[in-house]
């Protein structure tokens, strides 16, 4: 059975900006979607910003494997409701890749817990994507570096926790440097964070870039079964521990009490 | 000049619980704060929820060094305003404590990105913390374990980001074990979560206990000078680019126009 | 195509002693092996100390996607060329697991950088593994905790390297507690190490165990390519830099020359 | 007390080439101590390949709080029984700090377990280090960015384990990036490489890498007493069990025997 992944784009700049549109006249989560699908064993489909509950109800995701995440201009227009939700999907095992200017979308900054900032210039100079970690999952294929001509650069200092794993690390035209693919697990859940992807350039159509889209959505798959009750806390009684101990000393909860959140 | 500790305290049970008082009159927040004025190099004050602002007003957060995070009934009842402020003092430098049940409080949440749960069992069971990394400046001057004999158990799986290192995992008479030291990087922030300290016990007045509380002062701070605009993405303009570069390709962003967020 | 597992025995106890030979009478490599190959998608084959280069010549381990080790009693007895001929296996991409007594084994000290060490009871505790990392790959399946009646004790603290993933955590009867499975990454190898196994207990025939060390197994598996080269250090001369540069300064090296090793 | 720094100069180059010799002519150690020595916190002495055990007998290691490692061509010359030693030293506290080619030294690859390699140009080219954790003590009064118009190119990919902490990433003149920065903990010691200081430019007079170099002894010293029997793997007889138990079940090992190795 194909790993059901979701591209969700915000969907926005595709519609109002006609640079943008020329080069992803079906929407950016279009394309990427379609570099999903060139893999037999990934089914993707799309979802965005304007559909009801952002396309993203409870449902949709406990059927998503790996969700992906595309947004720049309306990060704030995201719903805090929406956010939780997914958050709480991550934890019980679903993948997300966070693309781009992603890097401020509600969701990433929820998991990181940094600001994920960083700086940047849109001149459309050239990047070059080093390997720091050669045939992780994620690189399979690849080689040692690779180029995209014109892209937006991202600079260092970027605001997040220390990788799990730094896979890629990027060299700019300008002077810049910058981790451009990063790995994290928040519980059951494999997050990606992969720099590459500004909306003016047709970066969505490298192969390349297109090799680690979907090496990356192997790699965020958890085909075990979502964690269930994933932010429970549960008191265990003293009758039922693992091995017999004797209630001692003063209490403050009373038996079978819930615990303070 | 000594380090700057603030104790935050959340002040509930000490007052409305006998048991509570009777081991802590001054409140918890005063007994850990006398721990950590046992060592000349710390300067320990102490703040607690009811005051203006939780007593962590903006200029306070600016003069703290270290903050300590006791809190459990009441997580509830902290300002998000606050919680926010604290974070972003967090990111741009000072250290951050918290304390057992402050592992289910707003700021922890907040800068772990993930649930923080565990199960859990008040039963006066006997605890034993083992060093799991060997004269870690945390650990400074503790045997390879000490024992509580009377605590309340958290038990595995702990809903944390995997730590940076891991420094105690304790043993419960009831058959659970816990990762009850941990630190993370937040920014230019140290954050260490210490597991012990249920309130119906005397935990804060056991020497190594205060030891660990001590130490990990010395390690969460940070004496650089706060890092400023710590959340800011700056545009860098190609003129002022650090290699010469030339504009190529189409724009999306104005001259010198701000990033979206 | 099944994952080629080896499963690498030391192969001494088994024949030495009766206890173990009554446990395991086609030694403990063969029950391990036998465990694997009820999983499909795995096809396992032994090898033992006393084969000719214990047998892992360069071609097994060529055709070697992951390799077990499980060693004791003669851990000096193993070629120092051939634990670096496994140690550049596992760097060209190759999985490694090892098991209990190989915490001492002189390959996992050499992926490690550290002296593994740990303390150590032979009584036939009991031991309960708690799942630190649920729905990890390797642990998918399992409950929470799962207990083995008789084990060996391995205590904290273990003389490791803060692992990539702490996976599973081990209460002992006796007090102790102990890191019991945990993972890094050596190159574009894996490495998991899982503690349970003594000898003188049928502990390779608990379901669960046989379910780690088959997740593992998965877990481990780099499909990729091996990486060819690994240990190169290859000079990248001025002509064929990536960007146009131009040789200033003074030089210690001819061009072409070999670097220092 | 002054924390006692110990700079170890291979002491090759600057004997024997006069280029280098024109820029240290009192040898690379010597200059790097002279760096150190500005900060009255700390008191640099030297040692080189050339004395009797290299300058680091078990005396000097025993009282030294941090040794510093330039080496380039002579790695081999360097005796196994000596990075033991140091090995043994940094596993039980003392801090270590590998600069430069010492990448490829014996003791970093024994505390690293991989190959360390990487690629390399002798090209006089513009290197730009990059913070990558802002207000790092590593990184403490420096810029987020700062150049050295002469160096070495390294490039990734660089072979070593994922850092505890990355500090400072490269942009290199010719098209690379590589972790110029970053950190390990070996048991309680603690690791950190830094790239620059190739030896045919004057790097080690630099005031922002020698700011890096006395920046790094302060981290990388710890003050807690070395640990005592840093390898060993004591028996805990049963009788001793912190908990009672009763042993039970088929033994491998007779009472109080010392455990395999």
């Amino acid at each position: 059975m194909p790993i059901k992944a979701v591209v969700w784009g915000e969907n926005v700049h595709e519609r109002e900006n006609a640079v943008v549109a020329e080069i992803y006249p079906d929407g950016m989560h279009a394309a990427i979607a379609a570099a999903l699908n060139e893999d037999d064993a990934i089914s993707a489909t799309t979802a965005t910003l304007q559909e009801p509950e952002h396309g993203l109800t409870a449902e949709r995701l406990a059927d998503t494997d790996v969700l992906l995440w595309w947004g720049h201009a309306a990060h704030g227009d995201v719903s805090d409701e929406v956010v939780e939700r997914v958050a709480e999907a991550v934890w019980s095992g679903m993948g997300l890749i966070c693309l781009h200017s992603a890097h401020f979308a509600k969701i990433f900054k929820r998991l990181m817990g940094t600001p994920c900032n960083l700086t940047w210039r849109e001149a459309g100079e050239r990047e070059r994507l080093w390997l720091t970690s050669r045939n992780h999952p994620i690189a399979r294929g690849l080689p040692d570096h690779f180029e995209l001509e014109n892209e937006e650069m991202y600079g260092e200092p970027f605001g997040i926790p220390e990788p799990m794993e730094t896979v890629f690390v990027s060299w700019f035209e300008g002077g810049e440097v910058f981790r451009s693919g990063a790995t994290w697990r928040r519980g059951a859940g494999n997050v990606f964070y992969f720099r590459p992807g500004h909306e003016t350039y047709p970066t969505y159509f490298d192969p390349n870039v297109r090799t680690v889209l979907r090496n990356a959505v192997h790699w965020a798959n958890n085909p075990a079964a979502r964690v269930q009750g994933v932010t429970d806390a549960p008191n265990v009684p003293v009758e039922t521990a693992l091995e017999p101990i004797t209630e001692r000393g003063p209490k403050l909860h009373a038996d079978g009490e819930e615990g303070f959140r």
